[in-house]
């Protein structure tokens, strides 16, 4: 019997009410629109999101049949993303791509720091189990985190996380004074994409399964305001790499 | 030259191509599919991905000319969504969303540590700066991590990161020791929302906009197989909420 | 020649002055106190450090000349201590031993968090490189981060540090009620080296440790006003026992 | 009256026994070797300890007998160490000093990372509310961290943790490679504790402390097989200093 603490319970006794709170009509045919009975308006972001979410899942099975049941088998994808949480950037979306084509790691201005086991676990198991191709650090024009971290005010916990790009900040500081405030922001928007490719060039695992595999890394740059991405020309000399590999690589 | 591995190369001589190599007819007239000059063949995903990207914001502006315009200016989401990396839950695409409408951070298992400043700083930015109304919380069916933290199999760092779901699976031992395989897996993907929950009720920042402002806290549980949301019944007890306020709630 | 990014370089050519501006009196036969020359009074805390350094050094190669020629080839310390970082608990100088016996970390409230690499790094190395045969985790009176987490006011970062605490302190809400101010603090210490010795039950290093070669863990409580280390019973059911294995043991 | 929640309650009520198995002669006249008696031999290193911790505290209660007394009241240290977590590496006993005098925190390989919240509560703890007048980080020779470093071989967990250390064999690649493998060890050892003075130059508490009262922030070297401490010159230019204020300074 369906218990509370159940979710794969099945569907309560009265099929048009779901523990949810969201009162479907059931019957396939028709498709209407399904309505909140729990209270809540429309007008509400979150009712509106229960919503959609009802639209899009019976649409999908509609035109796409056998997606929902491929990806209730397991993923396979081939991407990485790193990116920030911004809610212009939903990757998938960006992308043009379906559920199960993306894994995804969000963070306030995609900032990298190689001993931050969040991030670094979503690396770890999107590398050496998942084995994707590619991994996309991206960054974007309007970055509140960016503009945090050029300006001085006091913000709390975040002025933590955005450390590491006060550091870039100051290693670039000459440079960014001569450059207006939209320039400064984009500038650095780019010194932490180049900072988050170091990191990912330095871990180990990257590493590996760069050498073994043929793994890319990429950094790219979303513009908000265009949907356009741009990538970034993160070639590096010889020399660099070797002496990346020389620090960094790690054997049994 | 350019390589498979070298998606940076020089900018070819047609100035109609891009500074990430990909070839597009400018005549917007026509919107012809852009192609993939840099060597990659479409059926890399990376190649695919950047395509896609081309033809979605190119059929974006044409069909809601006003929304990027709209996203240039700034974000004022209403929900922050916290799920996992998996690359089957793109949050803005489940909710039938568009780019704008939630703030996200995604980690392994959309797991909450209360000392985590990666997620601490997602959830500081959202509540105080971007003041949202609504934060999800979002587990889901075949989940890679619940599945580790199941087993017993050394993983490596990530095991590091799994280990509140362990703590979580000898809580409930007994509990999950009378399940199937697959409702173990269900059990504790709903475990570890409830546990989540837990942790944002204790944040000193949403317990202020909670009630302050009538923040609201959600537990979901998405099926990856169906598309369905499932909505956690994660009411509780005034004792304990009081007990939490008092112990948790700081002031200047 | 001493080069300023050589430490272990002879001594300078004039062997009275030293690179930290000390000037000492050279003879060995006369012992007299060096003195501080770059300007420090001796009354700053700075000068009087460097000072005591060089008495004790030169009064530890005469009554134990052997004791730094050991130190120098190694160290095989037998114990690790986890303790807080407050300055009345100097580990070493509290268990009245040598340089050499106790492998050491410090935080603040000796708060364990089963996700921290870095306290967790000092636990792996200890315990899977230098085989350490205990572990103590020690907790004290008039602590200042039980303080803190008993108190309700906001202090900056370290609030996040000490969320651990507050959630302890909810989860014993109502018997802490029952106690005056001072049984508070003491039962809070009591209750963090408890949580602290599960943190390290359940580590997975500890647990091989454990079974193979017998590692102890401790809990303690340490009277600052006495100098009295008092040793809780950790003791647990074997049930719980059993299950901490279940859930945490990893294998290749 | 004693509670069992009250480790600064009186004895049990039989003086000879106390809660962690320690037989004592209780007569304070005697001051004979209290004997253990729970099975432990004195060869055991934690019997050992015990029995040391009682018989410092006798000793020291008989020839200071107010300090005691004063450390029950509260600390005021004027320095905080950033130490190693090498056993070697005791502060309180390598100063000469007294419980009381040094706020401490020790990792492995003394490592600063700007986002650990581990390390930095006790620094924002140390500066901000003990108000401490000088911050030391010191490193030292033969360190284990370093070597780990230094080496490629895979360790586990602490990989991560040494990350910042093979960042810095990187940085200076080029000049490590021509030195011998000592010079090379020692040579790191400045490298990281440079390092650290640098995050903790760029730590907004330490720098409004600077500036406001005079916080003096020193990088040290300890010979763990002479005893003996080194200063290094960690002056800056001006110019650098500037550049840092206005990266990291942040105010209300």
């Amino acid at each position: 019997m369906a218990t509370p603490s159940d979710p794969q319970s099945a569907p309560p006794a009265d099929p048009t009410t779901k523990e949810n709170g969201v009162q479907e009509n059931s019957s396939d045919e028709e498709f209407t629109m399904p309505l909140i009975t729990n209270g809540r308006p429309l007008e509400d972001a979150y009712a509106k999101a229960f919503n959609n979410n009802s639209l899009w899942r019976r649409s999908l099975a509609e035109t796409e049949p056998e997606l929902f049941e491929s990806l209730g088998k397991g993923q396979s994808p081939q991407i990485l993303w790193i990116g920030c949480a911004d809610s212009r950037c939903p990757e998938t979306t960006i992308l043009g791509l379906q559920p199960g084509e993306i894994f995804c790691h969000r963070n306030i201005a995609n900032i990298l720091v190689n001993t931050d086991i969040n991030s670094l676990s979503v690396i770890q198991y999107a590398v050496q189990y998942l084995k994707v191709k590619h991994i996309i650090i991206c960054g974007h024009t309007s970055c509140g985190g960016i503009a945090a971290a050029l300006g001085n005010k006091k913000l709390g916990l975040i002025d933590t996380w955005l450390m590491p790009l006060r550091a870039l900040r100051q290693e670039n500081l000459s440079l960014l004074d001569t450059l207006n405030e939209v320039e400064k922001g984009i500038k650095m928007v780019e010194l932490n994409v180049r900072a988050g490719v170091k990191v990912l060039h330095s871990n180990p695992i990257v590493i590996d399964a760069m050498s073994e595999r043929g793994l890319q890394v990429h950094g790219l740059i979303y513009n908000v305001g265009t949907g356009e991405l741009r990538e970034l020309d993160i070639e590096e000399e010889e020399e660099i790499v070797k002496s990346r590999i020389v620090s960094f690589k790690t054997e049994d």
